[in-house]
């Protein structure tokens, strides 16, 4: 049941070191690829970085001021979720009002992402607050691309709490139908 | 199986006029409180348009030059997509360096939505051109509020075929690996 999977998924931030099958990963990054994108367009990509680097990545994009995240270091693999924003231009930018749309298609497929490493048994944990130039010059990343997120991924080292939900009357409204 | 969910996902774009239960709605907006949101804002809103108020939606926000949208018309039910940006930039505006993550929450939420209906048998399609302003307008939406995305609902009309899609070494890169 989906429910249950979508229930069974925690932000991770305490992983342990064992290292992630390449196989897994590449198990979720198979499961974003059927993520929708706006016109078909499907410009993310994927960098699974680790070892050295991924420490190198922490401390420069994740490190000063933005302490919250630090965590990610403990995390056997970080994935960056990178846009080529050309394509997207190219592509919807004439007929989109905004070129914005590669954030919900981001969102869209890290979310596939997460969801096939939740059923792997694998924690996830969404990161937005990074340094974006730090990110793309340590991964070469081209002129044009943007950096909307990255995802951390491991074994979880403990069992985690649920956060807080809304209850769904707090966050839907039925309007034009005859029940209302 | 995670994977055969988001194999069998399409974006429907014709629809069967059969109404759509308020109970598998309303299952497809819990899936969507499970999803995570930056600093667990859970600004996103949904509001379920039916009737006449959803023919004239699309009218009002989907009419004119944006034809290939029209399609919507067709289908039973129209979710639209919302945040409360006062919430977000309350929250997390002084931390986040720009305000747009709710764009990705938008795409996660969303995508939760979608792939519960999914596996309910109902249709889904995304859309993310349409004119906000008449969105806001019809629905009374307050100001300081986005609406980053409708998804169109409704038992497909037809099996449809999938589109092309890209390999996963195509979307990949592994870097700092040993195994490199």
């Amino acid at each position: 049941m989906f429910l249950d999977l979508v229930k069974k998924r925690r932000s991770t931030r305490k992983y342990l070191s064992d290292p992630v099958p390449r196989e897994m990963i590449e198990q979720c990054i198979e499961a974003a690829t059927y993520a929708p994108t706006a016109c078909n367009t499907q410009s993310w990509r994927f960098i699974v970085v680790e070892g050295d680097l991924k420490r190198e990545l922490v401390e420069k994009s994740l490190g000063g001021f933005i302490v919250p995240n630090r965590f990610a270091v403990g995390a056997p693999v970080i994935v960056v979720i990178a846009t080529d924003m050309n394509l997207v231009t190219h592509r919807i930018g004439g007929k989109l009002k905004g070129i914005d749309y590669h954030l919900i298609d981001a969102g869209i497929a890290g979310e596939h992402f997460v969801l096939q490493a939740t059923e792997l048994g694998l924690g996830t944990c969404w990161i937005g607050w990074f340094d974006k130039k730090a990110v793309k010059r340590l991964l070469g990343l081209p002129a044009g691309w943007d950096v909307p997120a990255m995802l951390t991924v491991g074994y979880p080292a403990e069992e985690q709490t649920e956060k807080s939900r809304k209850r769904i009357d707090e966050v839907v409204e039925f309007k034009g139908s005859e029940k209302q």
